[in-house]
C-alpha cells in the first residue's frame, strides 16, 4: 500500500487520499472562511445505540493495554475514575533509550511520503477514532469526570474537529512552497542563469505531547495531529489520571500506520510510574524537538525555560473575566452565565472566574439592577439551573481531583458567599464528588480581596467583583490579562463606548472576546475551524488553537538546488 | 491621507495601495511559485549616473544625523570605514524610558490600519530606499567594507528584495483569516445558532532589530519589514560600526509614515555609545516583544535564553561545508569555488569554510585528480582570479575589522598552507586592509586538526580537509551541521548514490544544499522569493529568510464574537 500512497505524481487514484481528499479540502476552506463546518456529527444517535461502545470500554477495564511498542520495561496504571470506578488498566512503561531511537528510525519514510499522504493517513486515524466515539466517550468520562454527554461531544467530535483543523493547517503550511521550481534569471544578452530547485518539508524530530487531566483528547489532538501531519513521530505522555483516551488514540494511530505500510513506531505512548515525573525527563531529551503541553503555569513555564532544544507550545492557567456593564436581555444574560459557570463544574480553562459588576449597578431591559441584585439574580439562576439533581449531574459532571474540592471548600473563607455550593448525589455513581458552583462577593477596591481574584482558582468558584465604573472594570481586565493571562473574556454592554473600551483592551492585551452572549453559545466554548482557542499573546498560552504559527515551526523547508537539466 | 489609507471598505482607489498593489501581488505570486522575480533592478545604470548618490552620501559625512526622535539624550557616533575614512556622523542616543513609550503610543493607529495599508506604506518605504540605492551603496561600502558593486547590489536591490519578500509573507499570513465571518450552526428543527465574528491581526508590541556589521541592510530588512508590516513599531539598534545604512533606512521610514499621517515614532533608531552594550539592555525590556538579530553565536544564544518576553529570531555563526566527490566540469568547479571563497573576502555567513576532499582523489572530466592536485588546482584558480589587483579589489572588498585580520594571520599556524594570503594594495583607499584568501590543508582523520575545522573561522580562511571516502565526508558534514550549524552546504558529485547520501544528510540535519554549481550561481548567494536563506533547523539560525514561521508569531489574531445582527 505504501508504494501507492507515496506515488510522487500525486495523480493516481489512491485509496486513502481518495477517501479523505474532500474532507481535507472542506477543512482547508473552513479555516479560510471560518464559517461553521464539522465533518463529525455531535449527536449520539449518529453513532448507533451506544451499547457496542460501552461494551468496548468495559472490555478494556482490568486488563493490560498492549501496544506492542519497542522499549517496554514494565507496566503501569492505576487510574481511578472521578466517578469512583477503578479502571485497572495497565499500560507499557517506556525505556526511552530504546523507544526514542525506534521512533527516530521511523522518521525518514514518513518525511519522504510528503504532506498529502501524511494528511490522508492522519485523517484515516481520525476517522477510525470517530467511529469509536462512544468508546472514547466513556474513556473521557471516567478519566476527566465530565458528564457523559459532554465527554461524548467535547471528547469525541469536537476533539476530532480540532485534530482535523490542525491537519488542515499543517497541510496548507507545508504546501505553500511548491515541491519544485525552475528558476531562470535573465542576464541581458548572455544566457540566463537557470536552476532547478526542489523543496521538501522536513520535520523537526520527535514530538512530545503532554496530556492533561480534564480534556485529554480535546487538548491533546491539535498538537498530536499538527506534529504527525508535519512529519514528526509523536510520543504521547498522558496525564497519569487520564491515560486511557490517549492510549486508545495511540493504538488506533499505530494500527492505521501499520496498515498503510509505515512504521507504527511513528506514534507511541509513554505512561509513567506514580510520581516518576516522566514529562520532565522526556522534555529535555535531545531527540525531542517539539512539545505540546496543557496544564499548570508552573510546569509550562518550566518547559519554556528548560526544553530549549524543542519548539514548545503551552496552554497554561489564566484568570478569565466577564464584564457586566449593561444588557438588553437580562434573563438571557443570567441564564447564559449560569450555564457557563456550571458546565463541567467550572473545570474548563475557559470558564469565567471574575465577574466585574459596577457597584452602582447596571442598566437592563428589566430596569436598573444594583450590584447586590445582579449577584443575587445570578445566584438564583445558577440555583434554578441546577435545582434538579438529574440535570445537575448531567451538567456538572464530577470534580476531577481532590485539589479542586479543596479549593471549592476554601472559597467561602475569602468573602461573602452569594451562592453556596451544594453536594449533588449521583445515584449511578455514589462515590462521585459532584458539587454546584460557589459565587463569592469581593470588592475590587479592597486590596485585601485582590489576592483572591487575581489568582486562578480552577474549579467551580467564581468571584462577583464590585468595581467603581465600567472604566475601572476595563482597567482591571487589562491588568488581569497582562499579569495572569486569560483564555477567554466575556462582556455584556449596550454602550458602544464601553464596548469599544473593552475591544481595545482585548486587542492591546491579546485576549479573545465574546460579547453579549445570551443564547445557546457560551463564552467557554469555541468551535474548531472558526474560533481561536486562546490567543498565544498573553500569559495563559503561548499558542492559539489553531493558526499558522501553531504549525509553521514544526517543520522546516529544505531546498536542493542544482543546474537545470541535470539528473536528480 | 490617513482617512483615505484606512478606508475600511478597501474599495476606494487609494494613492499608496494603487501605487504598490501590483508589486505586492507579484511578490505574493513569487513566494508561491519561487520562480525568478525582482522588482528592483540590480544594474547600476538603472539608477542614473551615481554622482547624485555619491554627493548625497558625502553630504552626510561629518554631520549630525537628526531624526527628530523623542527621548534623545545625547549624540554618538565614530564609524570608521574599513576603507580608512572617518565618517564623522553623529546619531541620536536614546533615552529608552522616553522613546519606548512614544513608540508604544504609536501602535494602535498602525494596528487598526490593517494589513493592506501597512503593506502599502512599507512598500512605499522600500520604494524610496530603492530610489536612493546609490547613496545606500556608499553607506554600505563604507561600513561593511564590501566593494562598491557588491555594496550596491547586496546592500541595495537584493536587500530591498528581502524586505519586500518579508512584506509579502506578512500580508499573506495576516490575511489568511478573514476580517469577518458569519457563523451559523444548524440546530435541527430549532433556530440555528449564529454569531458574527470579527478578526483582527494585532502586533506583539515593539520589535527590536539588532543589526550586523557586514550586511546591515540585507540582514536587517527581513526582520524590519516583517515586524512593521505585522503592526509592530520597530526600534533599530545598528552595529556600532555600521550605523549609517540603517539610520538612513529609519529616516526614510519616518518620512513616509509621517506623510501617510501615521506617527513617525513607529520606527526609531537606537545608536549606542562605545562599549555601552545597548542591545543587551533593550532586549530584555518588557516593551520589546520581537527581536531580530544577526551576529555571533554567543550573543544570539544569550538572547534566546534571556529575552524570554520576546519572539527571538536569530542568525548566528555556522561552519559551511562543500563536499567535492566528483565532477563532469572540473574547470567550472574550480572557477565557481574560487569565486565563492573570494567574494567579500569570505566575510559572508554563507561562504564555504571546509572543503571535504577524498584523500584518494576525485574523478573528473579532466581525469582523476588526487587530493593534493585538487587543492593545488583550486589554489591556482583563486590565485588566477585575484591576480589582477583591480579585479581583486573589486571582488574582495576590505576586511571589515581587525578580528578578521587576526584570524587570517593565525590560519597558517594550524596546517600546511596551500594558498598564502597576499595583501592587495588599493590605490583609491590606501588604508584599506585588502587580503586574498588563505587555503590550509588539514586531515579529517587527525584529531589534532579537528579543533581548527570544527570552529567557525569567519573571514578569508578555508580548510581543504582530506577525508577517507565520500561516506566519511557525509558523516563529517552531518556532524558539522548538527554541532556547529551551517547556513549553506555545497557538493560536487556525479554519483547518484553520493548525491542521495548528501541529500539525506541535509534533510536530516536541516541544511540548504547547492549541488554541482559550476556557472554563474554561487553557493554563498541566495535569491529572495526563491531561495531560503538558512533553514532555522540547525544551530546556525533559528529562522529562515523568509517563510511563514518568520512572520506568523509576530502578531496574533484576536476575535470578537457577538450575536449576529447586533450593532458593532
Amino acid at each position: 500500500m505504501a508504494a501507492e500512497l507515496t506515488d510522487p505524481t500525486g495523480l493516481t487514484a489512491l485509496p486513502l487520499i481518495e477517501r479523505h481528499r474532500e474532507t481535507l479540502d472542506k477543512g482547508l476552506a473552513a479555516i479560510r472562511t471560518r464559517e461553521y463546518w464539522s465533518p463529525y456529527p455531535e449527536h449520539p444517535k449518529a453513532y448507533g445505540d451506544g451499547e457496542t461502545g460501552k461494551a468496548a470500554f468495559d472490555a478494556l477495564l482490568h486488563s493490560r493495554f498492549d501496544l506492542d511498542q519497542p522499549g517496554t520495561d514494565g507496566w503501569t496504571g492505576g487510574e481511578v475514575s472521578p466517578y469512583g470506578i477503578e479502571l485497572g488498566v495497565e499500560y507499557p512503561h517506556p525505556d526511552a533509550d530504546v523507544l526514542l531511537p525506534a521512533m527516530r528510525a521511523a522518521l525518514p519514510a514518513w518525511r519522504d511520503a510528503g504532506p498529502e499522504t501524511r494528511a490522508a493517513v492522519s485523517l484515516e486515524i481520525l476517522s477510525r477514532i470517530n467511529a469509536r466515539t462512544n468508546e472514547f466517550a466513556h474513556a473521557v468520562m471516567h478519566t476527566s469526570g465530565q458528564a457523559f454527554m459532554m465527554a461524548f461531544q467535547a471528547g469525541g467530535p469536537h476533539a476530532q474537529d480540532r485534530g482535523l483543523e490542525a491537519i488542515a493547517y499543517a497541510y496548507a503550511e507545508q504546501t505553500r512552497t511548491p515541491e519544485r521550481a525552475e528558476w531562470v534569471k535573465p542576464q541581458g544578452k548572455r544566457d540566463p542563469l537557470s536552476l532547478r530547485k526542489d523543496f521538501k518539508a522536513v520535520p523537526r524530530g520527535i514530538a512530545l505531547v503532554i496530556g492533561c487531566n480534564t480534556f485529554p483528547t480535546w487538548n491533546g489532538y491539535p498538537g498530536f495531529f499538527a506534529s504527525l501531519a508535519t512529519g514528526n513521530p509523536v510520543l504521547v505522555k498522558p496525564h497519569p489520571r487520564a491515560v486511557l483516551p490517549l492510549a486508545l488514540t495511540v493504538k488506533v494511530a499505530r494500527e492505521v500506520l501499520a496498515e498503510a505500510d509505515f512504521d507504527p513506531n511513528l506514534v507511541a505512548l509513554a505512561a509513567e510510574q506514580p510520581g516518576e515525573g516522566l514529562a520532565k525527563t522526556l522534555a529535555v531529551r535531545p531527540e525531542i524537538r517539539v512539545i505540546d503541553y496543557t496544564g499548570s503555569t508552573a510546569f509550562g513555564d518550566w518547559l519554556e525555560a528548560n526544553a530549549r532544544q524543542a519548539q514548545v507550545f503551552t496552554e497554561k492557567a489564566g484568570v478569565n473575566t466577564v464584564i457586566i456593564d449593561s444588557t438588553d436581555d437580562y434573563s438571557g444574560l443570567l441564564s447564559n452565565l449560569a450555564f457557563s459557570l456550571s458546565l463541567y463544574s467550572g473545570q474548563m480553562c475557559t470558564t469565567p472566574q471574575n465577574l466585574l459588576i459596577p457597584r452602582d449597578g447596571i442598566d437592563t431591559d428589566a430596569g436598573h439592577k444594583m450590584y447586590d441584585e445582579v449577584v443575587a439574580d445570578l445566584a438564583a439562576a445558577v440555583g434554578g439551573l441546577l435545582g434538579d439533581d438529574a440535570r445537575a449531574n448531567a451538567l456538572l459532571g464530577a470534580l476531577v481531583n481532590p485539589d479542586v474540592k479543596s479549593r471549592l471548600e476554601a472559597a467561602p473563607s475569602v468573602g461573602e458567599v452569594a451562592l453556596a455550593s451544594r453536594a449533588v448525589p449521583n445515584p449511578e455513581f455514589p462515590d462521585a464528588v459532584v458539587r454546584t458552583p460557589v459565587i463569592v462577593k469581593l470588592d475590587g477596591a479592597k486590596p485585601d480581596d485582590e489576592a483572591a481574584y487575581m489568582t486562578e482558582c480552577f474549579g467551580p468558584v467564581s468571584f462577583a467583583v464590585a468595581v467603581d465604573s465600567p472604566e475601572a472594570a476595563v482597567e482591571l481586565l487589562r491588568r488581569t490579562v497582562r499579569e495572569k493571562g486569560a483564555m477567554t473574556v466575556g462582556a455584556y454592554t449596550t454602550s458602544p463606548e464601553v464596548e469599544r473600551l473593552i475591544e481595545e483592551a482585548c486587542w492591546d492585551e491579546s485576549a479573545q472576546l465574546s460579547l453579549n452572549l445570551t443564547g445557546g453559545v457560551y463564552v467557554n466554548q469555541t468551535a474548531a475551524f472558526s474560533d481561536f482557542h486562546g490567543s498565544g499573546g498573553n500569559p495563559a498560552a503561548n499558542a492559539a488553537l489553531c493558526d499558522g504559527a501553531f504549525v509553521a515551526n514544526r517543520f522546516r523547508v529544505i531546498e536542493v538546488r542544482r543546474p537545470s537539466g541535470t539528473a536528480s
